[in-house]
């Protein structure tokens, strides 16, 4: 039963996360051996204010 | 000091939440025999779009 | 189907360990009012070099 | 870039986790646009004694 | 490439939260070796209401 | 009370962990006006073989 959870910037369409859920889900039944009603797939949304990679946030560039 | 993270779907009320995190504390200290002002909880809501099982979210069951 | 971790500190028995979340989901079920067997407990442990207070790692503790 | 994190039980090959973040790393670019090199995936193992589902431990079960 | 993870209650100023990644960032790059644009910081926020002490919630305090 | 968790790679010396926990305690407390000793770290450690960068994990890179 994995879990898999998947963080990314918010702004994806619902037909986007639809979509991710449904081949994320397909890709770990395959490649794990469980069945894919047993994998559950979270997602959260970051804003760019909440997220900084070498010590600067998003919100912050230029 | 246990720390404890329940996720859940949104939609309970203030109510239930006062409810829950004072019994899961409890059920820890209980258990681990950690004392109860050293057991925190957090809750974090999911929206049933950002919530799939089987590859569907439950913002697209019929 | 409330997902519950549990992050604590190494050392407690097996005993423990099945009580803890044998307890724990008989609250959230209690309390949120999702059925006991949709609850799913994930137990984290933590050693004391892993974990610091104020800035000191429990392992650094006289 | 997404952050991708896969909790699963352990006893998988390295050849099954080779072939899960590759395939997860494609549906996810494929699905949100971001490009491979910046999709990042974590794998987190369980052991069946630190996970429940219902109550019961997978290592307490029968 | 360490990825820090600020989880704190919900109130700090937008100035506060870009000088705590800088600073952040600063500090685990200089005691880890890791080079500063290689360093990912989340910052989490909570509401009173979804985090508790001692079986209480902050929301809940007098 | 912030809490803070460093995931990095494994390998680091106890020393660098104890200097990483002082220094990112005292860059969290003086930027987000907390005081140092309500500042909780955590440390999570990674192996190669789970961490992945583009679809190749860190342990399959020649």
């Amino acid at each position: 039963m994995p879990y898999v959870t998947v963080k990314m910037l918010e702004g994806r369409s619902e037909e986007q996360k639809r979509a991710l859920v449904e081949k994320v889900t397909a890709a770990v039944s395959e490649t794990t051996g469980a069945s894919e009603d047993k994998v559950v797939v979270f997602i959260e949304e970051m804003s760019k204010n909440h997220y900084a990679i070498g010590g600067k946030r998003l919100s912050d560039e230029a």
